[in-house]
């Protein structure tokens, strides 16, 4: 990939949706997928495979997938926790699975009631079950509160990155460094993804911010000048931890873009499109709330934002 | 100054308070401004010296800065757009000076009514009469709109720099960047401020930086890897142009210093003073909006922000 170019995973319909109350109907994320697609976002995860009773927002996963796929324009990304949800996924017709592993053991027994060891366990039991069905298909990891975690405080660096190389010696394609806590600051990413490209290389995957204390794009850039050209976000930053007015959870996909193209990095995204995507978000969840600050101040005066 | 240690000088109870319609009761600024200097703040921009009938809100900018000095806390900075006011400021006890001054010409003829090159004269005679009467004052400028501006888009880098340089052999001491119009991106706030410094070397200062996009603190990271340690930042994020619910016009000073405290850089502000002093503020202005993510968030688990 270009040194001027980013890679940025839309995770809106799968993280933002995720931890909003109100369901939004299928139909409904038809038309939020196909405008996120249509704004020039190469890769959408679009649901996760759990269980319907465990979370009912996801419970239109498989034609969630089947659908996007029909659209044939990008990447369709599902989020599996389990060999269960991986077969699912896969059946549906997903591209590329990716699966959520803790580097704080706490916050892996109470998110999925497994240790670390017993996740990469599971892991390697979903690459061989699509090995044999669908070798194509790439497999991703974010690691999780690998910045910090809200039960057990600070998580060693040594660790996460003992647990990113186990993880590609299982075989995963992609493993990306998540702060599901909003924990990070710069220089900490910055020595985490360095340590992460030292010992991954080209396996050494995205940088998934979030903006709970207002970092996200300062960590963005961060992430970006260790060589990092693949970063995680949602429309609206819907998703995430939103504990103050103005907060969000996710780094916010407008922002984001615009920051990169205002540096001159392309982004593939066509901002008055993404525009179009949010008022079907925003139609869609009316009474949640939408975040994102270029939205609302509008591109600079005599900016060529797609130049 | 050490690597480690950066320099933020607090603009809410100026650029803050100036842009905001209720006004705060002098009693209750008196209050505000000893709670920040107590929390570590080195240099607070305590008011401007402008008309009162322009700027109501400033009408008591005499008996604040007098109030400031009592507290022999920290540096009290005032702004003054002309030499009528750098009289009245230097009069009133100010140990330091900061005059606005607009990269773009638009800007400039809308703000202050005069050139970029009378406000050049304005700036020298300014110097020459604090040299007679005060030597030992500072005068610090910042080039508002150094990052494009509202009326007529784009600045030319080099017409920033000159200006800088004109400054600089005027005598000023001090000559920061402001991105007034929220227009900046990190590739920009690295061109300027190495170029800056190349031409300034020690007289390169501040780093005025706004979250208008939510770049804020993604322009003050690249500014301080250019060797920037100076930046400025406001209480409660509050001035500037907040456009959107959630947006904030300045950098909001906690974020700010969580951001730098995280990374292990000490800015000598005591975080949970920090918050006393942000109590005030809401309290003396119950119906204007505060921004701010850390202190809805919370500082980290096991973090010590002040290691």
């Amino acid at each position: 990939m270009n040194v001027n170019q980013v890679y940025i995973s839309e995770v809106g319909p799968r993280d933002g949706l995720q931890s909003i109350k109100s369901i939004m109907p299928t139909e409904q994320k038809f038309k939020w997928l196909k405008a996120l697609y249509s704004a020039g976002l190469q890769e959408i995860e679009v649901c996760s495979f759990v269980p319907g009773h465990l979370l009912p927002q996801m419970a239109d996963a498989r034609e969630v997938v089947q659908y996007a796929k029909s659209l044939q324009a990008g990447t369709v990304l599902a989020l599996v926790p389990n060999l269960k949800g991986a077969q699912a996924a896969i059946d549906a017709g997903a591209d590329k699975l990716t699966i959520p592993v803790s580097a704080s053991e706490a916050h892996s027994l109470a998110n999925v009631k497994k240790t670390r060891q017993e996740m990469i366990q599971q892991v390697i039991e979903i690459i061989q079950y699509k090995k044999t069905v669908a070798p194509n298909i790439n497999v991703e990891v974010g690691i999780s509160t690998a910045f910090g975690c809200t039960l057990q405080g600070a998580v060693p660096e040594a660790e996460v990155i003992a647990l990113a190389v186990s993880l590609a010696v299982a075989g995963v394609d992609e493993i990306g460094l998540s702060d599901t806590t909003g924990y990070a600051n710069p220089a900490q990413v910055k020595r985490l993804f360095k340590q992460l490209y030292k010992e991954l290389g080209t396996k050494a995957g995205a940088a998934h911010m979030h903006n709970t204390r207002g970092l996200g794009l300062a960590n963005c850039l961060a992430a970006y000048e260790e060589g990092i050209r693949t970063f995680d976000s949602s429309q609206g930053g819907i998703g995430g931890c939103p504990y103050a007015p103005g907060a969000s959870g996710n780094v916010v996909t407008e922002d984001l873009v615009f920051m990169f193209e205002a540096m001159g990095i392309r982004t593939g995204v066509n901002f008055e499109k993404l525009l179009e995507a949010r008022k079907i978000l925003q139609s869609a969840l009316p009474h949640e709330p939408i975040y994102g600050m270029t939205p609302e101040a509008g591109i600079p005066k005599g900016f060529n934002i797609n130049g």
